[in-house]
Order: structure tokens, then sequence, then C-alpha cells
């Protein structure tokens, strides 16, 4: 079973998963992030259709009428992580040992397999499918925040090796936390903090601000808007932020959902025509499940590529050297070409150039 | 001139570093953190002997008498950053953007060139040598904290590409900033917290619990202990701290810079045989300047290096998942054969096997 240690000095927690545990030659060779890149998939990846034995049993699939639970005929598909982070079963112990803070490892850790086509990047499926894949997101959080054991949930997305894929196979991935993180307290924090001066949202107005300003603005719609941080930590830093206020991306209504699968897809192209495909990670950002109503808090999802190294600088500090100002990081994803950027076929997108250039 | 900026969110800061300035066709190829790996050193390598005009002029050096400033004939040389992060001139501005604040890039990043030999690397090399890298990072440091506009001083090192180190020639660096970093604010946060309750430094409370319980000591001498810490939040993470309770680095004796030299040779030799040559980062934790004699911080040297990598789960929770328990890293890393993590001699020590494996 997994663990969770406090850091005695800063409070942070850190997961020790023992049952994943590595020996020195298993770092071997010095590349962090091999991908068992299995190109075309087939009878090696465990998240093609056919292969479904290979995965935990499901927990929950979007399948055509008929199909059997466990087997092919899904369209987008939730397993457990066979190596998960934190573990579903047991109580939740705390102890001590001296004065160090300990707790077991438990909580959730799934995967959401977006497509069954191995080599159909998220970015280019049709939005229906985007949209179905948020919907699944939607459904494991509501059903997880049930579980009085858990207070966050994360969903996130790891895009190459780079950022730390390591199936190349379309997917995300949620974490459920028996705590709330620390990175997540600051943002709640900082949210309420600001809320206490100003009795106004701090997200609200940065994308006012943002829309007023426009020179870091990417795009926009009805619902979302899409703009490069003010103080981005790294070159391309991207954010979708809805445009009404609410403090979890569960609350989303239908119509919300479909916009935001549109312009998510249309982000991730920008920034794959823009970039070359570069490695990404993306997250969404939500309030703890035990109060997700909060009004101090406004979901949205960051998307970090992978462009730059944080080294013995930013370790040190938690500051953050980005060699991309956001100001000339939206002008060039502006000026991705927006028929490419709004195709859903991966060949005309690719094959395409940056208007302007 | 770099600007530094707020996140109005988290309060952290970020430097946006124009003059590096960074268009979407320099990130092609998606390999951050590639080396000029000028195997050998020689004509191209702004570090080697010969080549001192190739870098700004030297701040310092340690030189052979009779050398002159500027040329060959020095041991260590400390000289500008030609790419820095924050520059040394003008008066620190600070200003707001509607909701966002703003200064100006003020600070120092210098470059501390540790040996002229190219392809010697910093853990095998003469403990004197090392020893005196380490008087060139106090003098530069004791020298920096003259300048009011600067709060805190951060020593670091990066090895090795996928460490971020863009050169290969042996070298640390330093950057002084006009703020106190996010990651320093909350460990003396957290050692003041401690202090407060139990009227103790939570750092001598560790090295006291790790002394006692041993099973993540590494190595001691006279004067400092190196252990892999309770919650480390990488594989193989290392500490090396002073058993006499002193809350700068700058503080150190004679005696135990000595001894500082010769544990972290033989620490770096240990990590360098234990996981074949890893890719690292070191830091240099110590008190911010103004303060530097407050009771509460306790100085030491923490070693990443860079196994694995932290990805969507880490930049959205700031929890690490690290699949090594430091129990069985400090296991490893003792069983070192001592002989060989204690030689000066490049050769002895690669050659040389793992004892009891």
């Amino acid at each position: 079973m997994p663990e969770l240690r406090r850091d005695p000095i800063t409070g942070d927690w850190v997961i020790i998963a023992s049952e994943r545990a590595k020996r020195p030659s298993d770092f071997a060779g010095h590349s962090p992030g091999k991908s068992d890149d299995e190109k075309g998939g087939g009878k090696s990846c465990p998240f093609c259709p056919g292969n479904e034995t290979m995965t935990p049993p499901e927990i929950m699939a979007f399948r055509h009428p008929g199909s059997q639970r466990n087997g092919p005929g899904w369209w987008v598909r939730v397993v457990p992580n066979k190596f998960p982070a934190l573990g579903i079963e047991g109580d939740l112990n705390k102890t001590g040992f001296g004065m160090y803070d300990w707790m077991n490892g438990v909580g959730a850790h799934e995967v959401i397999i977006e497509t069954p086509e191995h080599d159909r990047q998220l970015s280019f499926l049709e939005n229906r499918q985007i949209e179905d894949v948020l919907w699944a997101y939607r459904a494991r959080y509501l059903d997880l925040k049930k579980d009085p054991r858990l207070k966050y949930i994360l969903v996130f997305r790891n895009y190459g090796k780079v950022a730390g894929a390591s199936l190349s196979h379309p997917h995300s991935q949620l974490v459920a936390t028996p705590i709330i993180p620390g990175v997540v307290a600051n943002e709640l924090q900082g949210a309420r903090r600001y809320a206490e001066y100003r009795d106004r949202c701090v997200f609200c107005d940065i994308v006012r601000q943002e829309q007023d300003e426009e020179k870091r603005l990417v795009t926009e719609n009805e619902h979302f808007v899409v703009f490069e941080p003010y103080a981005s930590r790294t070159p391309f830093e991207t954010w979708i932020v809805p445009k009404r206020h609410a403090s979890s991306f569960a609350a989303i209504s239908a119509e919300e959902q479909t916009s935001f699968a549109g312009i998510l897809g249309e982000t991730l192209r920008r920034l794959h025509i823009c970039l070359d495909d570069p490695p990404y990670n993306y997250n969404i950002h939500t309030a703890p499940c035990d109060n997700d109503a909060d009004a101090e808090f406004h979901w949205h999802l960051s998307i970090s590529p992978r462009l730059t190294i944080a080294a013995g600088f930013e370790m040190g500090t938690g500051i953050y050297i980005n060699v991309t100002p956001p100001e000339a990081a939206a002008e060039y994803l502006r000026e991705v070409s927006v028929q490419a950027a709004s195709s859903t076929k991966e060949e005309s997108a690719v094959g395409s150039e940056k208007s302007g250039e």
C-alpha cells in the first residue's frame, strides 16, 4: 500500500509508492519518462480495443448497445490505474513516527481512455468525442465525491514522454487524495484573500482584465476565454477559464460542456500547430470535494507545454524563469490559421501553415 | 531587462527573461535542455582556460601568482552569467498594471567555474579544490549581501542536460533576488512554527531522529550528517546538514569547510557510483540576507537526482510521487564501496563495484 508522508518543515505531503519501488538499476540510462511507444498500438497496448483484459476491470464506459463490459465496443473507457499512486481499499489511518507524520495511501487513481484509436490524439478527435471524455471526467468526479475519505479530485493529462506519459494511447488520469494538496490550498487561500479585500472573485477580475487588454488573449467563445496568464511560469502556459463564475467543474451545463469541448480541442490544436506537437500537461483546477460550491474559487483548466526544464533555481526558490513573454506567446497562438485550428481532421491541420509568417 | 511578475492568485513571482526571448521554432525538436556538449572542451568552451574573453569580465578568481585577470592561471573563476535571469544594474522599480504586480528584474546571476579541467566532474576533484569552490560561494555571498536591493542569494548546481545544464564544463551558479522566494519563505515559516511550539530547531530535531533511527542515514563525519529525508520528494533525494546549528552557510568555520568539502565530494561520488553518473541539481538552503543570523533556520545542502519526471499530478497538487522509499535509497548509498566513494581519482571510482551486491 502506498504511504503519505509529511515534510516536517514545509508541511507538504509526499506519496511513497512502495509498490512501484525502483532499484538504482531501474534508473539506468537516465532517460526519465521513457514511453512504451508501441506505434500503431495493437497487441501490446493495454488501452487498445480487444486488450480490455490487460487492464483492471472497467469502472465505466460509453459503449455501443449490445457490447460487453470489459470487451470492445466502447468509445470512452475508465479503468483503475494498474500501478496506482493511491489505493482505494481500507480505512484511512494516521499516525506518527517520532516527529514525522504518516498516513496510509488511501485514494483513487483512474485512467480515462479517450478513444479506441491508438494514434489519434485528443486534440484531433471530433468535438462530440472530446465532449464525452469531459462527461466521463465529470461522472467519475461525482461518483468519487461521495466517498468521505476523499478530499480532493484532480483530473490531469500527460502528453508525450517528456511530460511523463508512459503509454502513448490517448488517455487522461484522475487521482483522488485524502488531503487537500498544497497547490490547491494555496490557490484557495489566494482567492479568499483577494475576495476579503475586494468582495470579488480574483478569476473573474482576471478574465475581465484579459478581455480588456487583449494582448494575452488567444481565443474565446460564448462560454470560455483562453489566454496566456500574466505571470506564466513556462513558455506558452495557457488557461481556459469559464466566463460564468463556478467553483466546481462539475457544475458545468450541457451547453457549456459542448462549448468547453470545442475550445479545448481548438486550443490544443493551436499549440500543436504553433509548437509542432509539443509534450504538455494539463490540469483541471477545481474546488475541494466537500465544499465545491465555495463561491471563492473559479474552476479552470491550465495547459503547460514542456519546452524548458525547471532546474536548481526553480527548485530552490519556486520562482520560474520564463523565456517567452506571455504577450508574445499569445500573438503566436492567435496567428495560427483558425481554419486549421478549427479542423477536426488531423491530416489537414498538421499540413497547414501558420498565417502571417 | 528581465521583469518580475506576480501571480495574482498565489502571490508567486515569475521571472520573464525577455532578453532570452524564444520563438516557437526555438523549441523545435522538443528536447528541453540540449547541452552544448563540446566533449573535451577546447576552443568552443567559454569556461576553458584560454577562452576567458568568451565570458563577461571575471568578478573574482583564485589564481596562481603572476597570472593575469581574465587570462589563464586560475583554478576557480567567477563570472557574470552571459544570459542573466536578473540584471545587476539599475534601481528596483515596482509598479502595477491594473490588478497585476510588476518589478524590474534587478538581481545578480553569476557562474562559478569550478576547475580549469573541462572533463573533470566536481565529485572527482581533490578535496582542496572542492573546498576552494565552497570558499568562492561564500566570498560571492558575502559580497552580494552588502547590496541592500538583494533579499536572497541562492547557490545551486545543475549537472547533466536532463537537470538543465546547458554547458558541460563543471560549474555552479548563484542568483540573488530582490524578493524572498516562495520556497524559502515556506521553509522559514515552517521552522518558525515548529520553534514556536517546541522552542527547538526543527532541523536539529531531524538530525537527532535520523541519527537515532539510522535507517535513512548515508554517512556522517565530525561536522556533517548525510541522509535521505523522511518525506523525500524524489528517489535518492539527499541532504547534507551541519551538526552545529547555524542559519547561514556563510557562518561556516575553516575546519567545517574542509569537512563540508570532504563529505560533499564523498556523497556525490556515492550517487555517481550507485546511479551510474545521474543528472542532478543541488541547492544550498540558507537564511535570507538581511537576517542570516536568524536562529530559527538551519542551513543545509539538498541534492535531487533527476531520475523521474514531475508531471500533471505533481504540478496540480504539489504532491510528489516517489517510487524509491528513502530507507531503500539510503541502504543502496551506504552499500557503495567506501573506498571508491572516498577516492579522489575518477578512474578508480568509476571502475569499482558496489559492495555486497
